[in-house]
């Protein structure tokens, strides 16, 4: 049977909800559905006012952001608050950015609100990846590149590392960074000593969808050596992808 | 600057549109926004009447569909197709399963398009992966398991494969496969050789957001063996994040 994602909500539910990168106009319909009738939007720090404005007038706002050097509500304080609203019957609107069980924490909000017997809904959202890719005019996938591709967490190329980087250097030619500003010198140096060739082309899109939103390339090495930066929420496109880029005009 | 994704079309302009998985609230609003004023839709096999039916009543409605086994329209006749209307100045859109850009060959029809001088935009969509996993509530990444994921076409699994199995598997606790169906067995037993335990968790998630929508899971031994398996479109996850699988209530 067909997943319905727009079903009204009922009171006591709470919807994990995918936010996209940013842009309102890459939210889903189920998404703007469901914030439109609604008790409660709880969003986190890369969902923007643009988005939150869609949300049902009379609806309470609660901010559960969590950002690199900002203050953070601890994961369990959010699912504790999800809880709450829940069992005073609130018809719930969790945003999350991107997509919620892709680097998001989706899963362990899910896990804990079926545990607490919370009825609970997934609606998927555009990974940051989906919209870096459009947004650079970069295939994630070409056929004459890469079978495969891998998302990773650029904060993974921190020491210890859970990650057998030369296996993943050997499986994948093409790979996507999550969070990749700060962390992206030291990601770029792990994977050219796992074995990346220093001249492996680069894409960063930062802040796809906002106001902020940048785009720079070049190779790992200049990655490495800090000269190819942009500042957080930042994604990298990284591997022989890059070099057919086809940016496309906008005005 | 911030991409616009919903811009109206220009005459002349082809927008390469995600249509997500086939559910129409998984559109996103500006996929709704270009299919409700354009002139030409042209459709893959795997975009549903309900999601054809919002495009504007008087837009030509082209099909280009390839899939497994009926008959397919080279990809060049569809390129060929996308310039012949941009060329007679119709505003057309592109709709695409999935996101256009991983394992869709978006790419190829993006460069061609700006080699044909063709004005040309991308939006993304909601890829297979991410509706599967809000559908089968498994996380794709959790932190307690990966920190990382593999995408790929199971189809790799035939011979000769481009891909380094071993080091995927050393590399990559968790793969989403897409296009898994009759390519499951092969994938499951490619996998298995190359190291991954026979008991590894495996969630199958086939035609999510379709009325044939169906899940199965079992383990990585069982879908070698053919125990393990549904038609097609299927998406598999593969890995311990299926043991965090957290089935949500549907009615």
């Amino acid at each position: 049977m067909r997943t319905r994602w727009d079903a009204p909500l009922a009171p006591g539910e709470v919807a994990l909800v995918g936010a996209g990168p940013g842009a309102p106009e890459l939210l889903t319909l189920a998404a703007v559905r469901l914030l439109a009738d609604c008790d409660a939007v709880v969003y986190d720090a890369l969902v923007p006012k643009e988005v939150l404005a869609l949300a049902a007038p009379n609806a309470a706002r609660i901010f559960a952001g969590k950002r690199g050097g900002r203050p953070s509500t601890a994961q369990e304080d959010i699912t504790r608050t999800l809880i709450a609203l829940a069992r005073a019957n609130k018809r719930v609107v969790r945003l999350k950015g991107g997509d919620p069980l892709l680097f998001a924490r989706g899963g362990e909000e899910l896990r804990a609100l079926a545990e607490a017997g919370v009825r609970v809904r997934v609606v998927p959202g555009i990974t940051a990846a989906s919209a870096a890719a459009a947004a650079l005019g970069v295939p994630l996938t070409d056929r004459r590149v890469n079978a495969s591709l891998a998302f990773i967490t650029a904060r993974e190329a921190a020491d210890p590392s859970k990650v057998d980087w030369k296996a993943l250097v050997r499986a994948f030619p093409v790979i996507a960074a999550y969070m990749a500003s700060a962390a992206l010198p030291g990601l770029a140096a792990r994977l050219r000593r796992a074995g990346m060739p220093a001249d492996t082309p680069v894409a960063l899109a930062r802040a796809v969808g906002w106001e902020e939103e940048t785009h720079a390339t070049g190779t790992l090495a200049e990655a490495e050596a800090g000269k190819l930066w942009l500042p957080a929420p930042l994604v990298a496109l990284i591997g022989d992808v890059v070099r057919l880029r086809t940016p496309w005009r906008r005005d």
